[in-house]
């Protein structure tokens, strides 16, 4: 079986371009075609607002999907729209799957050791039903949160050796608070630091021939010195990189992260491509009926400005 | 509108003991026979498992709710089940509340912002459908991890301020590697010790008559040196205290999280009540078969230990 990391570089290679998309459906944003004809279908509810999610996914995949190569979904925004928002998300993990895109769930989940292995198991690999291998969500890889240690974090290691799917623990996060605790000092080094070394070392026995790891992290784009010491720290993590374009990240701030042949980053955008046609300047080029060529128009600006500190694509 | 905390109280008064019951559905550990019936009925699937779930929650609950105030569902358990599982996790909600109880809904979210968002208003408060406000889960409070700082936080804290819930932030895990990072001196004081003053600081804003606030911590039993500290720091703090039963904890360890009244404290425990049949001295006196008779004897028995160490009952 092939390990993640290989996918990942096969995929990103094909596409020409380190870039990964957010399917991030917050409601509010959707475009009001889509809404309308679902909710005079089903009324104003949940199975409405779901069915309007997975259309708008649907489109947005046949958009992006000869440009990208990797899909993040924020389940954040599947699972505020309950039982019938949880099956948009698994529907959605399908169609990307289908067009040979690459799906990372956006699950940020961490907890005890039991717990950790009900979630890896569900996310990353088969649930057990009474002796009946039931396929779980189906994503590629997951990301995680550290706080609870190597006994919340192990279980998915595991899984993900055994299907060969990939995690990205969160070591620096793109909000302005991740200082609170994250930057601070322990000892000689920040905890984030701290993470990164344990990342690491959780990486180390699941590296494919690339030379990458399994066990990748999510680093915000940022200060330049503490990016290189987190590339330092860890070697063999791809680092998934969210926040550019609507959170403000830069691609300047990115290119220490990439190696040489333009791998070990996957830069991720959620609303500024695929609410491309809020942003002003798009509405006024194309108006709010055509938000599928600002979508689009979006992606491709986005892989240009990537592949310059890449220097791939 | 009642604040959380003294909402909390209330219901711990009524019942006389400071004890949850972890509603964490691992399905090996279900009876066999309910298990059958469904698998029968629908075959070994999502959905079968799901309603497995809830029949045993229901029949759990039965139990259960004269014996004690507080219910808490660890939700990675539904999550593992797929939209089916989620579908269980809602209804399981309701018939908890339906029956005087109050919920606490263990999800251990965590993540920027506007997604922190999105989760505090599905968990706790109303999801906005096109002007429509849609009732969310509907827990009375959640648990949180706190490595993504205030903004992952506060998000929370208004949306239980605005419906009258609570939250408890991780500060001290009960899993051994909890020390990899929640222990790691950081200055003068351990990083659960940082995360434990924040919390006393979110929650300075929302507290009820009874003095608690509606933001408290999930604490581990553990040194009583640490815990006494943790105690300090969080005056105000409602201590949610894993673990009891199964993972090792005892009713000793948490004396000093109580007040003089016997508050300040609920002692949650998960395996070792509601599969309290699969432990060999109940299998010996009851058999199988009697599952909830074991289960109610669990109950009762964590009530006279508990109550031991809180004064109360």
């Amino acid at each position: 079986m092939k390990s993640f990391s290989d996918r990942l570089i096969e995929v990103l290679r094909e596409k020409g371009s380190p870039i990964a998309v957010g399917l991030d459906p917050q409601l509010r944003f959707l475009p009001r075609e889509i809404k309308a004809k679902n909710f005079k279908r089903y009324g104003k509810d949940f199975r409405a607002a779901s069915r309007a999610v997975l259309e708008f996914n649907r489109r947005v995949l046949d958009i992006i999907s000869p440009h990208v190569g990797v899909v993040k979904l924020q389940i954040a925004f599947y699972e505020a729209l309950g039982p019938h928002g949880m099956e948009s998300y698994q529907k959605t993990i399908r169609l990307a799957r289908e067009r040979g895109l690459l799906v990372i769930g956006d699950i940020k989940r961490g907890d005890v050791g039991h717990t950790a292995e009900a979630y890896a198991q569900a996310h990353l690999g088969e649930v057990d039903i009474d002796g009946f291998a039931a396929q779980g969500y189906g994503v590629d890889a997951v990301t995680l949160n550290p706080y609870f240690g190597e006994d919340g974090i192990l279980p998915f290691v595991k899984m993900a050796r055994f299907h060969g799917r990939g995690l990205f623990i969160v070591v620096k996060s793109t909000n302005p608070s991740s200082r609170d605790f994250q930057d601070r000092r322990c000892g000689t080094e920040r905890l984030c630091e701290l993470v990164a070394r344990r990342v690491n070392s959780w990486g180390r026995g699941i590296v494919g021939k690339s030379g990458y790891s399994a066990v990748g992290a999510v680093v915000a784009a940022g200060s330049p010195t503490l990016g290189k010491r987190l590339r330092r720290l860890m070697p063999r993590a791809f680092f998934l990189v969210p926040g550019y374009g609507a959170q403000g990240a830069k691609a300047e701030d990115m290119r220490h992260y990439f190696d040489a042949d333009g791998y070990g980053a996957v830069v991720s955008s959620s609303r500024a491509v695929i609410f491309a046609y809020e942003n002003p300047s798009w509405k006024r080029r194309y108006g709010v009926k055509d938000w599928e060529r600002a979508i689009e128009d979006a992606v491709l600006k986005m892989r240009r400005d990537i592949s310059r500190v890449s220097g791939s694509g």
